[in-house]
């Protein structure tokens, strides 16, 4: 299974992508998705179905998921930029983003006016499927309905402005997702899935989960202990070396370019870089009826 | 007015408070308030009417709603913790709180298991009745539609275990939030409304709005320059000095400890400190049926 949103007259429906890519099979509103996501991922979708280009995709997220990111989670990733003469944190260093920051695959991701460009990291998003309170690891990693392909795409100028990185993690339309495919098809991420990003078809990213400093379970647990975690939050699990802004000379994604995340049985995550005229005030976060996944 | 949220059957509506504080008047549901508030603030509520003791309240805060903070925003409170060696930042230390960490007066405050205590951060909170995109600070200010008193509750240890400060500021049932004041109500906050916040009726810090570092307007505009803020997202505007973890000894809140954060015009929030086990599977963001505003 590959799971999106398709937003019918404003609602949310959680829906089922053919093998093909050409057709959506709903499965549930999207509350009710996420009432009981192990339930509705175990039976086959049963509502009706209509070509992708007829859709207008959204992430599956709940408008009040926490999503939850890891910053510094690869060790050559945490010794290539600001923090490389900081020691590895003992504790997963966690940021937030609001899920209107979230947008899917085949969306225009447009450069605020005070950056000189978007930086890339590749990564996976871990979906939360039950509660967990004080959970310890091994509850947390069960806990993991699917998991998705994942841009955490920077603002870094806003990033770095001050010690917080919020206002450079959530710029508009900045965390494209790809669909979410079940725990079950995905295994243990120790084991190595490779993660490659690519710009303008160069390759920049190439990684393995089992690089990964913090673990999925582990970090869960962690974030028990202070805040709840609900069915449909989020875990972004960080991104490996290779980020624009450590280079030399700096290179960032600028209007026109095309940047593309692989994840090993997760899939191909493609977006497109636009100017600030394309931040507008409508509320939409789709990629449009031509959205492709 | 007062505003506040008030559930039935899962749904929120908005209510105004009558001046003594016993009755409620529905005024609209939750989305609809925010699709305008303004027009929503102007006209006298006509909806029914209960007594606040059969009424579940809870924030009139929407689900996706974006809860920007601002951290250091007092000269004196930047000066007293852990980045007092450090230039006053130029531009806002913005963190991010998820809504779903946000409660009412009266509810109780778990204080995690791995905390010995929590600490209080009494503030105000702006709430944005318009799109913003790009805005200068006076259209940013102009788009404030109210206030409400604020307690910033910090789990200082999940905030201090790394860089970032995410994980302390959203335990659970940490952000109780007063009603909603209309602006016109309130004025402006350069103008120095005073802030105060006692334990079990110490006085512990006591600060005036005119002290802020960063103001509304100029704050809300910067962060438009990423973010695009929509009608219904809340800014936190930072907590004057007097904080419990920078005191000699430290002084931190624990169950049975009564706190209270009162400010000029916008009125006395008052909350409970419990234990770790009154953290909880269910999803109640509630002071329950008996609760005060």
């Amino acid at each position: 299974m590959r799971i999106v949103g398709v937003e019918y007259d404003g609602e949310v429906q959680v829906a089922n992508l053919s093998p093909d890519g050409a057709r959506l099979t709903v499965v549930a509103g999207l509350r009710e998705f996420w009432s009981d996501p192990e339930a509705w991922l175990r039976r086959p979708p049963a509502g009706g179905t209509v070509p992708v280009g007829e859709a207008r995709l959204v992430p599956p997220v709940l408008p009040g998921a926490q999503v939850l990111c890891v910053g510094l989670n690869y060790v050559e990733h945490a010794a290539e930029g600001s923090y490389r003469d900081e020691e590895l944190p003992v504790f997963p260093t966690l940021f937030a983003r609001w899920p209107r920051s979230l947008t899917v695959g085949g969306a225009e991701i447009p450069v605020p006016a005070t950056e000189d460009g978007l930086d890339w990291e590749g990564e996976i998003v871990a979906w939360v499927g039950r509660t967990l309170v004080d959970a310890d690891p091994g509850e947390a990693l069960a806990a993991v309905v699917g998991y998705s392909t994942f841009n955490d795409v920077t603002a870094r100028r806003a990033q770095k402005l001050t010690s917080q990185w919020t206002l450079g993690k959530n710029a508009d339309r900045s965390g494209p997702l790809g669909p979410l495919v079940p725990a079950a098809d995905v295994g243990d991420l120790r084991d190595g899935l490779g993660v490659r990003t690519r710009v303008n078809g160069v390759t920049v990213q190439e990684g393995s989960t089992s690089d990964m400093v913090h673990h999925v379970g582990e970090t869960l647990a962690h974030i028990s202990r202070t805040v709840t975690l609900r069915p449909g939050d989020l875990l972004a699990t960080g991104t490996p070396s290779g980020v624009g802004y450590a280079r030399t000379p700096p290179w960032l994604l600028r209007p026109g370019d095309v940047v593309e995340v692989e994840v090993e049985r997760l899939g191909v995550l493609r977006n497109t870089i636009v100017g600030n005229e394309h931040r507008s005030r409508s509320l939409s976060r789709t990629a449009g009826r031509e959205g492709a996944v």
